[in-house]
């Protein structure tokens, strides 16, 4: 179709990587394009925090699930949600607090994820491969510490950068019309759609390569789900760290 | 740098559209590129919706407090976080509720807004222009009546795709400084960046074309915050209206 889109089709994580610093120019072109994308009312409420130094890539792996890639990784980028800074912006103004409630959290949330993708695609435009890194919920508290994020901040993923060190297979998805919908809402097909993705997911369990999983002849998407979501790996302690740190979900 | 890093760097939001539609091998390579991007362990937990039902346009429109650009664009990109669709599946082989907590409303939420971003580059790629549209947050209940939209479903953003017409000017970011940090979090400096760029955004509004607010001498970023922040759009009802859906931020 055209070679951004071929990139984005193209897209797959990568969990090994080589041993290869990312020049500063390449990371100030991967940090300009994720600045560059859309942001609330231009409030740009995230920010993000390059970490190469190894011992706190050890620590940061440690706490989000042992995720060695983030060692094994020249740079790991953590995005915040920051809505500290347009406090920061407005108090030069005159004192007034911005009202805390779930509006401001998603606000924060979603810029950060933007100007994130953004980066993800320009970082793979260049030929680096990334991974996204959830686990950093897993122990927000202490990620907080290590990072030193004063209230009103709040790690929302992690994004690993690195010249890839391996090739996984593409992972197929879900068919699109089971994401996709015309005019209203509607559940009409799923159970066969999703049906048809079990069998898919089925084979790229059995074969696929560079991933966790590989050769499982069991396995199918729905049954993961299941699988995911009974793990107990479901961060309740979510709500009372984002508290703690002054975003109220009201 | 290269093709994908200067159309990325090159976004700006697009407000006015031809009467153009878009063809539907378009809109399947846009939805598609969403469908590429990064998904927590895979879930997959959003959905969108494709409006081009001139009367649910306008009806939208008003919704989002009339935002005219809505009724112009040929298309109109609803995006959701869907944890319904894993509910689904799970219950495929088990009768297990999801847990209901603020992690899991974070998942669809994030998963929706990769996606989404993913979809704008490829539209951008394929010559269109496009503008989120957070107001279809203003009025969730009709939006959600509106749409037919079930439980443990939210509408995220919305998202306008069309031909340009307008070319606005390039709207300037915070200095990458105060957005990036090394190591850890440090707020070093980031008075002086938010004094520059109040600088370049007077210049910035009082010349613009292409935009609200054009011609206005008075106006920098960090009065405008006050300014967006004081106006009362809080959307404070959101916790209510999400909890009606399901969402438990809990």
């Amino acid at each position: 179709m055209n070679e951004t889109i071929t990139l984005i089709k193209g897209h797959r994580s990568i969990r090994k990587y080589k041993d290869t610093p990312i020049p500063d120019e390449h990371l100030k072109e991967i940090l300009l394009s994720g600045q560059a994308a859309s942001t609330s009312s231009n409030i740009q409420a995230y920010s993000v925090i390059a970490i190469k130094d190894p011992e706190k890539k050890r620590k940061l792996a440690e706490l989000s699930g042992n995720q060695q890639q983030i060692v094994e990784s020249p740079v790991l980028l953590v995005w915040l949600a920051d809505v500290r800074k347009i406090q920061n912006a407005i108090r030069q103004h005159e004192d007034v607090e911005l009202e805390q409630n779930v509006e401001l959290f998603l606000l924060g949330t979603i810029d950060a994820t933007l100007a994130a993708q953004n980066a993800a695609i320009a970082a793979e435009s260049l030929g680096y491969g990334i991974v996204y890194i959830g686990g950093i919920r897993n122990n927000p508290q202490e990620v907080t510490e290590l990072l030193e994020l004063p209230p009103l901040v709040y790690p929302v993923f992690g994004l690993c950068v690195g010249i890839p060190d391996q090739e996984p297979d593409l992972r197929p998805r879900l068919p699109l019309a089971a994401v996709y919908h015309e005019e209203v809402y509607s559940e009409a097909g799923l159970a066969d759609e999703i049906a048809a993705y079990d069998a898919i997911t089925k084979h790229y369990y059995a074969t696929r390569k560079g991933g966790g999983r590989g050769g499982d002849q069991e396995t199918v998407w729905s049954r993961e789900m299941l699988r995911r979501f009974n793990s107990g790996r479901n961060r309740g302690h979510l709500r009372d760290y984002l508290s703690g740190q002054g975003f109220k979900l009201k």
